[in-house]
């Protein structure tokens, strides 16, 4: 299995280019005042697509051979990563398949159309989709390309880091989401071999604490039941990510629903920012006070915005 | 009647100082291609208070004489400037009261409370206003100060553009919302004397289009029937706006609450800002086509974000 270094994120970070957002980092001296630290917020919510992910997308697609890139790519995320990896496509001149649920929303349908990638439909079974993505694969010579579990994927999302890293001086710790562990485990690639090292955490719903339990059982675990607010993070961690995240994330921090939608309201309360479920779980994590007294200058990845905006979670409650 | 120059909104810009944030401008490929223009978003909604009014409201307090400052101020707005004046009372050590009819949510009542202000309850009832105004403006010897109808008021809020100037090159235009006048008209006297001058455009509801009315009538006309879903905006402009707006703002353009909300809903979904239906205004009226064709890169003053995220416009349709 092929690691992922800091040169790695770095080169990603050349080939990514201008055709992603150094996003900006907010701050607010509301939301330090209740977490009792000073609080960095890297906006990945206002990149490109709405979240993070075409960081990774774009950096797998330029890391093609040009035979494969001829041939296009395939995909079977319904969510932000169809998205990123249809708009990389169209930022890459390949061209890209996302395989979804035939009950998948219209509106995620018709985004993934909208950066100009091609839907094709399934039937909404893991066994349905899977025969879908490889027969389709086979058909078009496409390469699959996953959402976390790849060292180009990984080396992608670590360049958010990398940017926050060098903005804000002397943080104590970077915090980010954990689902498929592509974010946490650039970020940890990044925070690790920074001078000064930083120190990183992960964050996680109860409901999909497959990372929380790995690091706590020392071997890669499947995950198990997967319910929660943060839709987003309901992904399995990847083999690749787990390889980083074991030796170099500091702890990975379980929060219940219900203090993510606090975070999130507060969010968009305190500090005007349209985030989704999961991009507020680290300053869940942080407000639960779970992080060690002696970190002060803390990171937080916002990692996506894409929100149904007639749907809120404190209105379904 | 004393006039606003370049020189008191660059003096109110130092009196301010590090009290009040340098907002950030957001742009969006997304936006721009929708407006078919190069739009800069500056972000006054995530300036202390939610709102730019604690720029008027900072810069008026310092300039009072010390006896006045020691007597405290009183006003009556229930709105962004009532928590404008109460957290500026923080900044600048001087007591504020607001008085507020007795039906205004106890959210804003708190609001309030919570930047350290005191609020007073009065019947609800223009009179009833008035009255309790003037008592406590006569027991306590505080200085009633307006939200918009003083030269003070408008050099402070004209330190927005100032900025927004200062950052973005060759600005064709600016626009911004108009009610009581004080952050058209302090953004007028900056565009106006810009080298090169910037054209100040204003936005207004169909249901309180005063100004527009104004306008074109040639002399300030009052208030008449007032509603719109932009509530921050139902408030009639003043004789001190007014001397600056007829003479240095190029247009008043009037949009209908269908075309703010649609505007709201797009700055939430595609820009991933939580901002209120007044800083809407001016994004509707740029949608709606109606600035001069030759106006390529236009500034635009997200004016505040303090929206009741349980009953948001388009939900409520």
């Amino acid at each position: 299995m092929v690691g992922v270094t800091r040169a790695d994120v770095e080169a990603a970070a050349a080939r990514l280019g201008a055709d992603v957002h150094r996003t900006p980092v907010l701050t607010s001296r509301m939301v330090d005042a209740r977490a009792g630290r000073a609080l960095f917020f890297k906006c990945e919510h206002l990149q490109r697509t709405g979240s993070f992910k075409i960081r990774g997308a774009l950096n797998a697609l330029r890391r093609l051979e040009p035979e494969a890139a001829r041939r296009g790519v395939i995909t079977d995320s319904s969510g932000n990563f169809g998205q990123a990896l249809a708009a990389a496509g169209g930022s890459a001149g390949v061209a890209v398949t996302v395989v979804m649920p035939e009950d998948a929303p219209s509106v995620k349908q018709a985004a993934v159309k909208g950066y100009g990638g091609r839907v094709v439909l399934c039937p909404p079974t893991l066994s349905g989709r899977k025969e879908t993505v490889q027969r389709l694969a086979g058909e078009l010579g496409a390469t699959y390309i996953s959402s976390n579990d790849h060292p180009d994927i990984i080396a992608g999302q670590g360049t958010a880091a990398l940017e926050l890293i060098a903005e804000v001086p002397d943080l104590d710790a970077v915090i980010t989401s954990v689902g498929g562990g592509g974010l946490l485990g650039g970020t940890a690639v990044v925070g690790s071999s920074a001078a000064p090292p930083v120190a990183v955490f992960g964050a996680e719903p109860r409901g999909a604490d497959d990372t929380a339990r790995s690091l706590a059982a020392g071997q890669h675990l499947p995950a198990s039941h997967h319910d929660s607010v943060a839709k987003g993070l309901l992904v399995g961690m990847g083999r690749h990510p787990w390889r980083i995240i074991r030796s170099r994330v500091s702890d990975v921090i379980v929060v219940d629903d219900d203090a993510i939608v606090h975070a999130m309201h507060l969010l968009w309360e305190r500090m005007k920012q349209v985030v989704e479920p999961s991009a507020a779980v680290p300053l869940a994590a942080v407000l639960a006070g779970m992080l060690p007294a002696s970190l002060h200058r803390i990171g937080i990845v916002l990692s996506g915005g894409n929100v149904d905006l007639d749907a809120l979670p404190w209105q379904r409650r």
